[in-house]
Parts: C-alpha cells; sequence; structure tokens
C-alpha cells in the first residue's frame, strides 16, 4: 500500500503488481531470508500465503495454479536450500508454458558483497550459483541490488513472464524488501498484449491459407497446448464456429474445445488414435494445428500421418503453410483474420462436418467381471463429472487412460504430458483446487497412481489445512505401473512401501488440533474428510451414483483397487515405443 | 562383471569402482531413463537398490550415507525430471563435502543428437541444460557421448570426488550403459590418496609453526568439519594425543575426539560458548584449528575472540601461521610431522591440561516441573547413548541443543550446520542408518521438529521397507521454532498443518502387506514398529531407563511434547544474531 509520499515497498509493489494480474493465493515455504517479504504477504488483504510443505510441492501447486487461473502464479522460497528445491517443478513450467514468478529471499546485499560463509551457501561465496541454475528455466531474470530501478525490473519481468508463458525468477534480498520506491506506476496496469503482426506479411500469409483451405476437398483444425498458453482460447473457439470444420484435440489440447462440441471429434495422438478418429484426421487434405506441441507422449511417438505439404500451423509467434515458414506471424492476431475468411463457406461445411465427425462419448465395455479394469474405469469416470469441474491426471495410467474420457463442457483437463515429472499431479491439485475456489468453478479431482502419490503425499496436508474439498482418486495397482510398461515388470525397483491409504487423511489432518473438531465428533457424516475403497466395478459405480459423495462438502480420498499388469491400451503402446527408443543394448 | 574377452559394460564398470571404494547401497529412484541401469545394479550382488519415496530425499540419503560410511555416496536418477528434485540435496553435500556421485540416465546419444521433443525435456531441444545447472554444485562432472574414454571419465570423476569430498556428476545415456569397455582398469583400484607437500615449504612451516608454539604459555586445539571430510581424523588424534594439549570441537567437528578424552573440553562456538570453555579457549596464546570451517551458525556468526595473530590454522590444502599465509601445506601430510615436533614435551602438557580442561558433562538442571524442556531435553538425551551410536540432527532446536549433550565415545555426530536444509535429516536418517547396519554400527536416533519432519516424511516409509530400526524423535513443538525465532514468532506462515503422528508407522508401513505379518498378529510385542508419545519429563525418563526400549529390534516414534517458544539458548542468541543481519528496514 502506498503512503503519503506515494512511496511503497518493493515487496508491496510486487504484490500489487500480482494482484492487478489477477493471482490471489501465494506458494511457498518460510525461511529466514524470505520471512519479511512473507509479512507483506500475510497483511495484504487480497493475497492468502498458501504455507506449502516443501519447495518443490510448492512450485507444483503454482504450475497447477496458472494453468486454471489462466494468470501469474508466484511460488516464494529462501536462498539455496529452499529455492533448489523448488528447481523441478519451475522447470516444468518452463517446459509446458505457464507463467510462475519464483520469489527467493537471498542474503542482504551487504552481506552477499562480503562474500560471507552464511549458511545456505555453497561456503566458498559464490552467490550467483543459484541465480545461474535458474537461468537455465526462466524466461527472464531480476538479481536486485539496489532500489534503483527495482520497480521496472519487476514489471518487465512480469511482463516476460505473460508473454511468453514461462516462469521468472526474482532475486529480493532482506535489505530491499522494505526498502521504499515511488508507486506511481501502479497505476498504469502491465501491457502484456501482443504485438499486431506485419501487416503486408499477415496479409501474405492469409491469402496462401485461403488458398490452400479452398483448393481442399476436406479439412481438420487440431486443438494443442498452446492455444490455452498463449491465450487464444476465445481465438481458436471462433476458427471452429466460423469455420464449421470438424475438430479434434491433441493430448495436451484436451477440454480446450468442449467436448460436447458438434464438431468435435475426439483425441488426435498418431498411431496411439482411434481408428474412427484417424480415417478422419489422416485422410483430411488440409490439417490446421493451433498451438501444436509435437512432443513424444503429445504425438504418439512422432507418428502423424499428415503430410506436411498439407498442413497449416499456428504457432505463438509464427506460421507454416506446406513447407513455408513464416517467423512472426503470430496466431493471436492471425487467427480472428482466417476465421472472417472462412466464415463465408461455413454453415455447408458444418454440416459436411456433421456427417463425417465420429461420436466421442463414454462408452462402457461390455465386461462381467467384477474387477475394476483400465478399459472401464476412464469412461466411467466420465460420466461422473459435472461442467466446470477440474480434472487433474498424473502421468501414467491416468493421464493415458482419461484421454479416452469424454468430459463435460467446461471442464479443465489438467496434465503434464512434456514435462511428465511423477508426483506432479498432488501438488497441482492443490493449486488447482485454490484456483477452483477463488473463481467459483466446480469440483476438483485428482487422479494419482499409489507409486507417484509417494514422491508428494505430505502436500494433501496443505489441503486440509485450507479446507479444501477434493476428491483424490489413488489406483492402488501395487507400485510403479507405468515404469513396469516400459522396462523391468517384474523387478524389485518398480515396487514401493505399502502405504495404509485408509490412514492418510487422518495423519496428515489431526482433527483433534480443529478448534471446531468438538462440534462436530458426535456427527460422523459432519466430519470434514472421508475415506473410501473400491475393489469391484459395482463398488465404485454404486460410490459414483450416491448424491451425497457428489456434494464436495469435504475432502475424499478414494482408493481404487486395480490390477498389476493393467494399463491402458494408449499407454501400452506408448511404452513400447520409448521402450524401443531406449534400448539397452 | 567382465566376461572372458576382458569386457565389461559401461554401467557394470562404474559399480565396481563404487564397490572398490567400499559403497554398498544405491539411492535413488527409478525413471525411464535409468532403468537399463538398475537391472545391473538389482543384479550386483555386492550392492543394494534403495529406491527412495522420491529424489530430494535419496540425495539426503546419500549424504547421509556418505558421512557415515566415510566413503563415496551414489544416487541414481533420471533426465530432467528426477536429478532436478535431486539439486538441493546435492548441494547440501557440495557445501558441507561430502563425496556423493550424482549417477543421471539420460536420453539415448542419438536423441539428444537429433534435439527430439522428448518428454522430461524442456520443449526447447537443449539437452545440456541440466548438466549446466548440476556443474554449478559439482567438483567435476562426465557427460559420456561415446564408450570411447567412458572408463577414464568415471575413474577421474570418482578420484575428483574422493579426493575434494565433493559431489560429481555422471550423464549416462541409455545407449551406453549396457555398451562394453575395456575391464583390465579395474584391476587397479583408484588412487586418491593426497599428494606430499613440498618439503622445503613444509619444513619451513614446522619451524614457524614449533617456535609458534614454544614462545607460548598455553596452546589448544580446535577440531572443526573437515578434519572429518579430508579424512584426517586419525592424524588429528594423534596431535591430540602426543601434544597433551587441551582439544575442543567446533558445532560441526563435534564427536570428532571422543567427548569423555580426559584431554577434551566441550564445544566452542564464539560467543554463544559457556564461559568456562570461553575462557580457557579465547585466553590461550595459540589456538591450532584443525579443519576450520568459518560458517555463521559453526562460529557464533562470527564472534570468535581469539585474534589471528596467534591462530595456526590447518587445512586441507593450505596452512596459515598468524598473518602468514602458506598455499599447498596441507594437513594430511603436515600434521604426523607436527604431531613429533610436538611430542616432546607432551607428559607435560597433558599434566597441565587436566588442571584447565572444564569437565563436559550431561548435567540435568534443577527444575520441578514436570513439562519437558529444551534445557532438560539434551543432557537426559545424552545420557541414553551408547558408545557406537549415531546421532542426527535437524537445523533448529535439535542442532543447537544437542550440541551440549556430550555424547559417549565413538559416536557419530551428523547434523547439516552450513547449508541447513530444513527436512535433510529424515533422508539422511536412511543413510546413516543404512550405513550403521553394514558397518555394524550402533543404534541410530534422529531428532527432528513437527515442522522439518513434513517436507521429508515419507521416507521413513522406506526405512519400513528395509527393516531399519532408528529411534525417530519428533519435537512436536506445533511449527518452526527456529523459523519464530528468528522472526515472526506470531506470524501464521510459521504454523503447519497438524499431523497425527500415532498414526505416522502404521501408514507408511502397511503390516497387512507384509508377509510374515500373520505369524506376529497375536504378540503385540512382536511388532516391528512401535510409536511413544511423552508429555513430562518422568515420562520420557522412565521410557529411556526401560531396557526393552534400548534395544534396537524395531523402528520407533517417539513424539515428545514440547512447548512452543521455548528453544535452547545458543539458538534464541544465533536466532537474534541472525535477524539481526537480515534486518528488514
Amino acid at each position: 500500500m502506498s503512503n503519503e509520499s506515494n512511496q511503497i515497498k518493493i515487496g508491496a509493489y510486487l504484490l500489487e503488481r500480482l494482484v492487478q494480474l489477477g493471482s490471489q493465493s501465494v506458494q511457498g515455504v518460510p525461511g529466514d531470508f524470505n520471512m519479511g517479504f512473507l509479512d507483506l504477504i500475510e497483511e495484504h488483504p487480497k493475497l492468502k500465503w498458501i504455507g506449502n510443505s516443501n519447495e518443490l510441492n510448492a512450485a507444483y501447486a503454482a504450475d497447477g495454479y496458472a494453468r486454471v487461473k489462466r494468470t501469474i502464479a508466484a511460488v516464494v522460497t529462501t536462498f539455496g536450500v529452499g529455492e533448489l528445491s523448488a528447481l523441478n517443478g519451475i522447470a516444468g513450467s518452463f517446459s509446458e508454458r505457464l507463467p510462475v514468478i519464483h520469489v527467493v529471499g537471498v542474503p542482504s546485499t551487504g552481506a552477499q558483497g562480503s562474500h560471507s560463509l552464511l549458511h545456505h551457501t555453497l561456503g566458498d561465496g559464490r552467490f550467483s550459483a543459484f541465480e545461474n541454475m535458474s537461468k537455465e528455466i526462466s524466461a527472464d531474470s531480476a538479481i536486485l541490488k539496489s532500489k534503483q530501478g527495482a520497480g521496472e525490473s519487476i514489471d518487465r519481468i512480469l511482463i516476460t513472464a505473460m508473454k511468453s508463458a514461462r516462469p521468472v525468477y526474482l532475486a529480493l534480498p532482506t535489505d530491499l524488501v522494505h526498502a521504499t520506491i515511488p508507486a506511481e506506476a501502479l497505476k498504469t496496469p502491465l501491457d502484456y498484449s501482443i504485438d499486431d503482426n506485419d501487416a503486408k506479411a499477415e496479409e501474405y500469409v492469409l491469402q496462401v491459407a485461403q488458398k490452400h483451405i479452398a483448393d481442399a476437398k476436406s479439412a481438420v483444425i487440431l486443438v494443442d497446448a498452446c492455444a490455452a498458453r498463449h491465450g487464444c482460447i476465445q481465438e481458436t473457439h471462433e476458427l471452429i464456429e466460423k469455420s464449421g470444420l470438424p475438430v479434434f484435440a491433441t493430448p495436451m489440447g484436451k477440454t480446450i474445445v468442449d467436448e460436447d462440441h458438434a464438431q468435435y471429434g475426439g483425441i488426435y495422438v498418431g498411431s496411439l488414435t482411434s481408428e474412427k478418429v484417424k480415417n478422419v484426421v489422416e485422410q483430411a487434405d488440409v490439417l490446421i494445428t493451433v498451438g501444436s506441441l509435437k512432443s513424444d507422449f503429445n504425438s504418439g511417438n512422432f507418428s502423424y500421418r499428415t503430410p506436411k505439404s498439407s498442413t497449416i500451423e499456428l504457432h505463438s509467434d509464427y506460421t507454416t503453410i506446406g513447407y513455408s515458414h513464416y517467423p512472426g506471424i503470430g496466431m493471436k492476431k492471425l487467427l480472428p483474420k482466417l476465421s472472417a475468411l472462412l466464415e463465408t463457406n461455413g454453415d455447408a461445411r458444418r454440416e459436411e462436418t456433421k456427417k463425417i465427425v465420429p461420436k466421442f462419448e463414454n462408452a462402457l465395455p461390455h465386461d462381467s467381471s467384477s474387477t475394476i479394469t483400465q478399459e472401464w474405469l476412464w469412461p466411467r469416470m466420465g460420466q461422473f463429472f459435472q461442467e466446470q469441474d477440474q480434472v487433474i491426471v498424473e502421468t501414467g495410467t491416468s493421464s493415458f487412460g482419461m484421454l479416452e474420457a469424454k468430459l463435460p463442457a467446461k471442464t479443465r483437463w489438467v496434465s503434464q504430458v512434456l514435462w511428465g515429472s511423477i508426483g506432479w499431479s498432488v501438488g497441482a491439485t492443490l493449486g488447482v483446487a485454490l484456483a477452483a475456489r477463488e473463481n467459483a468453478l466446480g469440483r476438483t479431482h485428482l487422479f494419482v497412481g499409489d507409486g507417484s502419490l509417494q514422491l508428494t503425499v505430505q502436500e494433501i496436508g496443505t489441503m486440509i489445512k485450507h479446507g479444501l474439498c477434493p476428491y483424490l482418486f489413488i489406483l492402488n495397482n501395487d507400485g510403479y505401473e507405468i515404469e513396469r510398461q516400459i522396462h523391468g515388470p517384474q523387478r524389485s525397483y518398480n515396487d514401493i512401501p505399502p502405504y495404509d491409504h485408509s490412514l492418510l487423511l487422518d495423519f496428515f489432518g489431526n482433527e483433534k488440533f480443529h478448534s471446531d473438531a468438538k462440534s462436530h465428533e458426535n456427527d460422523p457424516h459432519q466430519s470434514k474428510k472421508q475415506y473410501y475403497r473400491v475393489q469391484t466395478k459395482q463398488q465404485l459405480d454404486e460410490l459414483l451414483k450416491d448424491q451425497s459423495f457428489a456434494n464436495p462438502d469435504r475432502i475424499r480420498l478414494i482408493e481404487v483397487v486395480m490390477q498389476r499388469g493393467d494399463a491402458p491400451e494408449a499407454l501400452k503402446r506408448q511404452a513400447e515405443a520409448t521402450g524401443q527408443a531406449n534400448k539397452y543394448e
């Protein structure tokens, strides 16, 4: 808050900017070099300090928060020991393109200048080692050395984070957090709007694109991650509506287009795609990709059967048509013009689309066994979700399996297909649930295996602390199933210690410490947390049909007992390809 | 294992070298780029794959293992996602000088060369980003690109790790792990012995040192961390025996000299030192420091009152006498010669020492309250330990408090005073307990607060999985007490989610999955794990006197209920100094 003389503390300046960008929660862990900054967060009326169980989980939570909040997320750590623990999570946000600011409380400029042998240092006077490490996974960084220019540096990195959809790094020394700078700049919101394309080049590109499409008998749209990451969801929807073309999504693009849309046909993932989808996509004369991110797991191990000559790729900062590359022509400004061009024959195309686009639905397999199979689980879950729900899937059987489930309109699909760090989903769920609560969205559902859960399990304690009510579906198949599919199915290194999941919620959320626990103690239905264990299709089916279960009034852990060795078909085929690529001979 | 043609797989070559160096356990987490290497570990008759709950915990375990095993520890992770999670732990080993090899399974050389958009990458083709990050915290690294020279590279970094007592980094591509190289070199053990000092320079230094000591009326020896880290424990003991001088230890040097030694007087830590120790150390005419590492927390915030003019500092690669600096004169070779010089008047000095060295003992305070206070707890615990026990203390009330306890002979004190990463001690305990079991040492005891525990709590599951039987003392004082002492005692950011510690062992070690659980189920005393909660001095005292409790036949968790706001005196004073250094004005 600015005072009479229109000065503001540097730390508070940063917080005002975060609030202006729409951030309301700050993740992180206290440490002796950041507590002065935490004071400012705790005192801020519009911000909530989350206080995670460790820094990696905090970074994962920030990643999940940015995905659903669709703005920047902040994570605060302390010099050395704290910040290094967060790096894997920050790198994931870099890889998957999420705007995150990593704020690190560092020793005072005086202590750094004299190279003191402080705790949390490498003991050799190198105070720059940690910022060097973060630079590899940041779009920009600001290492504050004095109050002069501090506000401008903060503004610069925040704009970079928003424009590039990447993490940035801020080193905030203890003696500068409360130093004051002019507050004047805060009156002008940050401008991170996308620049216009060069008009003549853009016009040329549109002509080429139009000719390409006009010459084609059929065209389809494929929506991918960067459509959402680079703020082009609205523009993508407009393209679909106006063009009337069939639309499909990649794994990372799932739910950017509502899956009940009449023109939507399901997921395309190269050779792992279902036959009916593959036919439509691969036989189209033109493929228009929006925000494509062709990583191995997002493309069926690079197995697109779609010729480059007939592909139009729309990216955040370039376009390709066939073999021609147009640098600097970004989709944010190109898309509306392309949509306008395609509007002319839109209705005719829409009619055609209805004939050829496959119906995407949650069809349960005919299977009389009581065992909960991968094949049955995912479409059954698809039937359970409601509009505006959040569905977080861990890399593994969950991320591959849930692809085949049709999700309701406005569902947010949250997965980490490219970075694929096991354990990420548990931390991410905290951030997603916070964002969903702040934005009054629907319920939050996590799907994670018993193996991945173990890496980050304690973050469930933070969820309980903040009274969040996600559904935590733990798929218990006795170890790291995705690893077993790739290599070493009988190896003991893919085994894990057995947890008693029935104790999890009570362990991490000790009722005895809840001040209001007493009033509820005679009414078990008032408990704020509940554990379920399901071993058969019927048990799970009945639970999912239960009206009271559908009401997100408590945190729920549902242990789903599944079979070791069972995996979604797509994972089996991906695992085989990955195993081939990493042959150990 | 070498085959007929005297060739060996590169991965197996590395394992043979680790075995030669005395390593028997390998920490890490499986991932799709390292499983071919894990096959070799699992098949090796002399190595045990530990399989940690996450990579940070694995790195902490390696750190603890190296401390007690006194040789190199290995930790294996996977490219990107795995290795980055381990960095904080590896940086701690760099800071605190422990030899650790971080082996990272990376994509095949072919995939790296073509900059494929693989999962676990940053999505921009930069395959070198992660190795760059690790270089900041490694003494050396080897990024294998072909089988040519692979064995030599492995040898080089292992020798560097052992000589420098620092971590090294090895990138092992999937296509090279099983590629074969000549096994011949394995017949010659690695030579990491310390070079002789320049003879003439050394002779001069000895003359100066002798004159310095001869002129002095009194001299004392101060033993610090690097005496142990650089393999000079034996040489240090010899100096003490032959010289007859009084000896003290810094926090990081505790237990390098047996604390019941007749010449030993306790801990010196600058202004935080007890009066009787301070008097002897600060009034000595000459102070001989062995392996000094003068960090803030190891020196009472740089408050030694010992003039530089009268200090002789013996380091691994240099010596100082007063204001003179002698680069290249290392203590490993200098110490025996210095000891020989001082032997002449040794017996006379020993008699003098007995008169002036304070008695270091576990004196319980006179305090009639039942509350378990910091002041009472540590000396009481000191009475419980036995010879050859391991005592691991988390940075916080435990590391400061336990300093004041006198530990039995041959106890290993394991703390992280310089790096000070909260949560480290839980992972480290796994490594310490493994090393203690392998070397048939005594019991392993962990002291950690309820706050720090939360960062790494799942590693207790790994301890249970391996049948380890440490004593886990959880000091429950309702949050981050060390942080509260430094800043924000009433701030909510120093609060934590309340755990129900009574459920911890059963949650992480589900008995139902133990094949032998059935046979024990009617006999609670046969259970492999046990929880205790003590709230009064009397309860803890009785427990510690119980003969059956003293027998390490199961894993034990002892929740010690303490008061928020209570802290060891040394911590209070250190926290005040740290708070001053980081003032937020």
